[in-house]
């Protein structure tokens, strides 16, 4: 259960932790534009889906799924995007972001598209708080 | 098993067809610039991935490894890249793209990157048999 991880130095930098399930780390993308979660499975050297075996790649989906509930009624949206990408970071993650229509990078992919924006003080905090009771992940 | 199925027209137009595995129809984009396939399940009236039963979210998954699989063998590359975005067309569709360092849109995303480029006669035709071997697809 405790098998050695450690999240890449980018990844924690451009983040807020919201916590762990059974699989993943459960990261907030700290971009006022989008709500956007990072799913980080707690395993040592993965880059590509295909590494992880077949029950961990079942559940990595499950929790892929969960999480964009979770998004889904925190932040409401118009569209759920889904990405695995790894092509900067190479540990594997998977991205789930809430679009909006005529969000700042709509209809395009939200990777790559400008410059983060800070959050107002406390709004990430409260956007964390109610992704923890969706995800039923404890402080 | 013969439920309508109506393929957007974008989707349509800008591929072309591997075939089908037991969810979802298998394509391939008709962009030389990257191998990239798109998988659609063949179900009316999907938009997001949570529109689908959980067994077939699951069946979902396992065949876009599948695909990643045989576009891997088929097509040599560096990282894949998985996506389900569905800003323009909302029929719900899977990308599964394989990267190479370097290639027209590296290290971003492919999608809304440049405009796509022909295949020379033959070559996307041999990659389609390749990637129907692969997935264990009849012509």
């Amino acid at each position: 259960m405790s098998a050695p991880f450690d999240l890449d130095p980018r990844l924690a930098g451009d983040t807020l932790l919201v916590g762990d399930l059974a699989l993943c780390r459960v990261l907030l993308m700290h971009d006022a534009r989008f709500a956007w979660l990072v799913l980080v499975p707690r395993r040592e050297g993965l880059v590509e889906i295909a590494d992880l075996p077949a029950d961990d790649r079942a559940r990595l989906w499950r929790e892929v799924d969960e999480a964009a509930a979770a998004l889904r009624a925190s932040a409401p949206c118009d569209k759920l995007n889904v990405g695995a990408l790894g092509n900067v970071v190479r540990q594997l993650h998977v991205h789930v972001v809430a679009r909006r229509e005529g969000d700042a990078a709509w209809p395009g992919p939200v990777w790559g598209s400008g410059t983060a924006e800070a959050y107002a003080d406390g709004v990430a905090e409260r956007l964390v708080e109610a992704l923890r009771a969706g995800l039923d992940i404890q402080a």
